[in-house]
C-alpha cells in the first residue's frame, strides 16, 4: 500500500501545484480531485482520444460560463451533449442579460418582480422576451427540411451575435453539440409555438436523426473520454455511447453530489459502467464528489496550467 | 405555532394511520411524508385537478413496478412525463427478463458475466437482445407520417404483449406518456438503427410536435398536480408546463435525495417553481427528502387506504 | 441470482407488511429498510443479544419522542448512548415545554422572539430557564464522589417529574445511558455553572471512569447489536465497544443521510467495521440512507407488529 | 441585484486568484467557497477576533495534516475543539506509521492483515499497539488531582516527540484544546485500560472542569469566529459558546456535506445560530457544502497568499 501523503501548501501557490498535491495525498475528495486533473490531462492532451463533455447542471447561473468557452476554445473537447436549459443561460448571457446573485428566497416576492431564481442566482423574466425576439428570425432560417437537434443547434449557434456564449464557441470550432432532450426547455417552448404558426413556420426536426452519432464518433476513434458535470440525458448518453466498441471510454471523470444508493443514473458511479461494456476494466475514472461550480474551476484552472506547459 | 406532534405507534398499525401521525408531526421528513399523503389525496380526488407524474430515478429496477401500474390502473394519473430508460426497464420486466438482486461490485466480473449493474440491482445483457427481437416487428407497424414522441410510445405500449408493464397500462387508459429525451436511451438506439437501414424504414419522429401537449392539458384543466419521482427531464417538463397560467400548479410533491446548493433543476425546491409561475403562492407543495423506493411505497400505500374510504 | 421482488401494496396494509414487502423488493432504499426490520427482529427477539442503541440527530424536536419511550418501555434497548442535546430536547418535552412546528426561517425575527429554531422546528427560549430551574435542586442531589457520566445521568432521570421521558423511562427500566460528551450541551453549561459557584457545589464527575462499561457488556453477552441513529459520538461509541471480542458485533442497522466519501465516521458504512474488528464477517448489518424521523416510525411500527406476533 | 461574475482563470494562476473569482462570481458553490475565504481573512487578520478552530472529520487520514499544523504556526487559530479520533489520528503519524492509500473494500480481507479501513484510506492495526507504548508512560505524568480535558491533552500534546502533529503544535504554542467527548477514542479506551489498573494509575479527569472556559473566552474577547470542519462535539461547543455574549460571534465558516433537512446540528446552517443567539444578525458567516478534503487546502492555501501579503 501506498502512504497518504500530506498536502503541502504555500503563499503563492498555482491551482496546479494544489491539485498535483492533491493527487499525491491520493484519498478522499482531495485525492478525487487530484486524479481528474491526472486522467483529463491525458486525455486532453492524447491526440487519438475523442473528448465528450457532459453538460447538466445550472453553469452559466452559477458563473461557470467563460471557463466553458475556454475549454472549448483551448481545443480540450471534441464533442458536447448538454440540456436545453444550458443553452438556455447560455444565449440569455449572450445577448446582454445577466444572471444575477439573489439575495432573497422569498419567491412570491421575486415573482411579483418578475425575477426567476436558480437558488441563489436569479434571471429577470424579460430575458425571455429578450430570446423569444432573437428566436424567431433565427427560426426562420432553420432549413425546412428533415434535421437533427444537432443541426438545429449549430443554426441557433451561428446566429448568437456574440462571443459571449459556449454554443457560438462550440459551433464556430465545428464541435458537435447533442441534446436529445433540448426541446424540453424555454427555447424548446418558444420553438414549438413558433412551429405551431402554420406551414410555412412548420419545422422538421427529428428525435432520431442524430443520436447514433455520438456512437460513431466513439468507433471512429481509438480512444474515448468522458468529461461529465451532473447527470441526466448528458451523461446517459455520453456513457452509453461506448457500449458499441469493446473496451469502453478510455477515460473518465464526473463532477457530481448526487448519491449513488437509490439507483439513478445521475448518481451512478463510473465504476458501474463497466458492467455494462460503458468503460472497460483498464479505464481510468474518477467521480468527483463535489458542486461543480467549486470543482470545475479548480481542475481546469490547473489543466490549463499543466496543458500549457505541455505545449 | 403549532406543537410538533409526537408520533404515536401500535402493533397492526395501517401505513395510512402512520402517514397520519406523521402530517401530526409537522416537521423534517416526517413531516413531509405526511404533507405529501395528505396533498397528493387533494389532488387525485379532487375530479377538477389533472395530475401529471414524473417518472425519473431506476424504478423497476428498485421494485416498484407494481406500484407504477397500480397508480395508473387506480386512476390517480393523468400524464406521465419519463425517461427513456424507465421505458427500457419496463418492457424488459414485460418480456419476462427479472431484475435481479446483485450482490457484487465487482463489475469487471459482472461484465465478463453479462450482467449490467443498476447499483445493488441487475440486469442480463441478453435481455437487451430479447428487447430488440420485440422491437423491430413493433417499429414495422409505426406510421411513416410525421409523429411525436407520445405517439410512438403510444405504439410501444399498445404492442407490450403483458400486463406487466407501467407502459401498456397507461396506453391502455389513454393516459398521455411524454418522453423529450427518450431517444438517449437503449430503445432510442435500437430505433435509431432500425431508422437507419434504409427508406423503408425512416421514422419520421418529431422532437418538437408534442411538446406544446403538456401546456395546453394544464390550461385545460382548472387545477394541475406535479407528483415527480427524482428530476431530471420530467420535473422540467412538467412544472414547466404550468408556467403559462397564471397560478401554477395547484399542488406539488417530488421525491429526491438531489442538493439543492449547487443550482441544478433535480435538486431544486419547488417552492423556487413560484418565483418562476410554474407553481403559485397558494399551491400546496412539499419536497420530500428520501429515497424515492423508501418513500413511495409508504405514500402509495397510505394513499390507497385513504382514497379507498373515500370513495 | 435473486430477481427483485415488484413490491405489491394494498389499502390498510399494516407497516410491517409493507416493510416484508420493502424486504422481498432486496435493492435500494426499500430492500435496506426490509432489511433493518428483519435484522432487528433477529437482534430484539433473541434473549442472548445486548441490544445498543445510539441515539444522536434531532428526534424529540423531530416527532420521534414516543417512538423512543415505547422501544425502551418494550424492552428491545439494552444500552443507550447519546449526546447532551438529546437529553436536553427530552426533559425540556417532560417538563412541559413542546417544541413547536416553525414556520419561518427569518432568524433575526426568531431570536427576537426568544424562539431557538432546529431546521422546522423551534423551542422557546424560556425552556432553558424552566430547566435550568428544575436542574438545580436536581445536582444538589448528585453524590459529590466521584461518579460517573452514566451515573450523574441517573439522577437527571430519577427526578423528571414525568413519565414523558425517554431518559426517565430508560433510568427507570434500568438501561444504562452513556453520553461521553454530555457536557457539550445546555445541560452541560448550566452544570458547569452551578459546579463553579463554590465548594459545596463541586462536581466530581469522571470524564473516564464508564469509558469501559460498554465495551464489558460486549463482552459479558454471547451477542450483540449496535442500532444506530445518526453518528457522532454515540456510533463510535458503540462500535467502538465490540473491538475488543472476537466476532464484533453480531448486528447492526444504521440510519443516517450522511455522506461516506470525505472519510468521517457517521457516514461510514457498517460494513466498513469489519476491518476494525467491530463487526464480524458473518454480523448482518444493513446501512439505511434515510431521514430518521421517515426510517424510524415505519421500522418500529413494522417491528412491534412482528414482535408482539411473536410473543 | 448584482450580477453573477463569470469566473476567469489562466494558466499558472494562484489558488488566491482563483478564490478571488469564486468570491465574484457570489452564487452556489463557487461563492461560498470564494466568500469562506473573504470572511476567514478578516477573523484571522483581526487582531481583537478569538478565532476557534472545529476539527471533526477525517482530516489526517485524508492528507490535511500539515495544512493543520501550518494553519497553528502561522498563528491563524486562537483556540481548538476537536473528537477523540482527530487526536489518534494525529499522534499516530507522530509516532511515525503513516496512513495508507486502501485501494481495496473487502474489509474481511482487510481485518485479516490487521488493516483498519477509513472510507479509502487505512490504518495498519499495529499502530494501535505503538500508540498505547507511547501512551503508558506518558499517562505516569499526568497529574492525580482534578485535572480537566484540556490540561490532559497539553500532557498529551506535550509528549509527543515529532513536530509532525497538530496537537504537540497547538500546545507548544499555548492554544487550548478542548474535546468534551475526548474518551470516546482509542485513546479513551487505552487511558480507561490504565487507570482501572489500580490507585496508583487512577485519574482524576473531569468531564466538566473546562466546560465553561470556551465561553469565557468569548465574553473575553471583543469579537469570535467559529471555523468549522465537520459538524458533531466540535461545532456544537464552539458555537454554544457565543449563545452567552449579546451578539453572537462575528465571523462563520462551516465545511460539511450533512444534510440540513434531517434536523441534526451537525448538518445545520450558520444562520440558524442566529435564532439561538450563537452568531447576530450582523455576523457574516457562510456554509460551505464541500469534502473538507477538497474545500480547506483551497481556502487555506489561498488565505496564507491572502495573509502573507496583509504583513
Amino acid at each position: 500500500m501506498k502512504p497518504v501523503h500530506q498536502v503541502k501548501t504555500k503563499p503563492g501557490m498555482t491551482t496546479d501545484e494544489l491539485c498535483k498535491e492533491l493527487s499525491k495525498a491520493g484519498v478522499m475528495g482531495a485525492g478525487r480531485v487530484g486524479k481528474a486533473v491526472d486522467v483529463l490531462e491525458k486525455a486532453i492532451s492524447d491526440k487519438e482520444c475523442t473528448v465528450f463533455f457532459g453538460l447538466a447542471g445550472c453553469m452559466v447561473p452559477g458563473g461557470m460560463q467563460q471557463i466553458l468557452i475556454d475549454m472549448i476554445n483551448d481545443g480540450w473537447l471534441d464533442a458536447i451533449v448538454t440540456t436545453g436549459a444550458m443553452v438556455v443561460h447560455d444565449i440569455v448571457e449572450a445577448l446582454g442579460t445577466k444572471h444575477e446573485i439573489c439575495d432573497t428566497m422569498n419567491d412570491a416576492e421575486l415573482h411579483k418582480k418578475g425575477v426567476n431564481r436558480l437558488f441563489d442566482s436569479s434571471l429577470p423574466q424579460n430575458a425571455y422576451m429578450k430570446l423569444e425576439d432573437w428566436l424567431r428570425p433565427v427560426l426562420d432560417k432553420v432549413p425546412r427540411e428533415e434535421i437533427s437537434i444537432r443541426e438545429f443547434l449549430e443554426v441557433l449557434g451561428k446566429n448568437i451575435p456574440s462571443e459571449n456564449s459556449w454554443l457560438k464557441t462550440a459551433v464556430s470550432k465545428n464541435i458537435p453539440v447533442f441534446s436529445p432532450g433540448f426541446f424540453d426547455s424555454g427555447l424548446g417552448v418558444m420553438t414549438y409555438f413558433y412551429h405551431q404558426e402554420g406551414p410555412k413556420n412548420h419545422l422538421n426536426i427529428s428525435a432520431l436523426k442524430d443520436i447514433g452519432e455520438p456512437i460513431k464518433l466513439v468507433q471512429d476513434s481509438k480512444k474515448s473520454a468522458a468529461f461529465l458535470i451532473g447527470g441526466g440525458v448528458p451523461k446517459n448518453h455520453i456513457i452509453q455511447a461506448a457500449q458499441f466498441i469493446d473496451k469502453g471510454h478510455t477515460y473518465g471523470v464526473q463532477i457530481t453530489t448526487d448519491r449513488p444508493e437509490p439507483g439513478g443514473l445521475s448518481g451512478a458511479s463510473l465504476h458501474e459502467g463497466i458492467s455494462w461494456g460503458k468503460f472497460g476494466e483498464a479505464s481510468e475514472m474518477v467521480d468527483v464528489i463535489a458542486d461543480a461550480t467549486i470543482a470545475l474551476p479548480l481542475i481546469t484552472s490547473a489543466l490549463k496550467e499543466r496543458l500549457s506547459q505541455s505545449k
